[in-house]
């Protein structure tokens, strides 16, 4: 990217452990604007869990789909292309691995996503827009590239050390 | 990765557009469980949402920092490492950019995250155990990576094409 910076997004999210599985999630948007949410994911019995929520791929799933489907209808009233109706469908597919350290160590294999759009618009305005709704959302653009993720570990509230 | 297949995870999710921002995501789990659940997205006045749900963000977030915990309280039963309390808190960062194509591009700028745990064991099976944990997550290892990222689109029902 080397575009001029438009806005920046900052949101916090802050998990606790509670029940066997079950994670309460507070997101809190810094920027643009200011929000705080709580959002609780579980783990079926698969994962020794309790089912009093989806899974965190499911909240991730939700994320990319509806990240894609904001962002062409937001896109549609910017670029000035109508768009009266549309769905996204993505197939997801993930596989676990034997592992070095753990018991296993994941990888992901692809997400195949389908746009279906009702519009009055001609074709290459309406193909235009998905374009420039991949490029704007944000969770296809963090799928699209090796991310820099940085981990710190505190034990027993001791010193921070990077992990 | 090259290490032998352990189970395959598989995911359908399919969003409908309601009201003025707000989308509906159906998630059906086919492998390694079955399940399906509905998530709902929204956005604020920020993108003239009506604030009905959290925004799509919010949802990626909650998969990431739920999927690593997750993970970690998965993989203690299974490594016998014990661990009394979790906490995973994450700051994620991106940028708009003006674009070629549309309004603006999103562009990932990082997300650090601080581990947080309550254990008996020693400190270095703790800090194996995070490893294990990082290395098992899905939604870490997505992002660790350039995916593959398809899309296909559709007009009024017309062909699919290539998108």
């Amino acid at each position: 990217m080397s575009g001029k910076q438009v806005f920046e997004v900052v949101f916090d999210a802050e998990g606790v452990a509670v029940g066997k599985m079950r994670n309460e999630v507070t997101l809190t948007a810094r920027a643009p604007f200011t929000s705080v949410n709580m959002l609780a994911t579980d783990e079926g019995p698969f994962q020794g869990g309790e089912g009093t929520a989806p899974t965190p791929l499911e909240f991730f799933l939700t994320g990319l789909v509806g990240c894609l489907m904001t962002q062409i209808r937001a896109f549609s009233r910017k670029l000035k292309i109508e768009v009266s109706d549309v769905k996204v469908r993505c197939r997801a597919e993930w596989t676990a691995e034997t592992g070095t350290v753990g018991p296993y160590e994941g990888s992901p294999r692809g997400f195949h996503l389908d746009v279906d759009v009702v519009s009055d618009a001609p074709a290459e305005d309406v193909a235009r827009l998905v374009e420039a709704a991949k490029r704007g959302c944000f969770v296809e653009q963090t799928l699209a590239v090796p991310n820099t993720v940085t981990h710190r570990l505190r034990i027993n509230e001791g010193a921070w050390t990077d992990a």
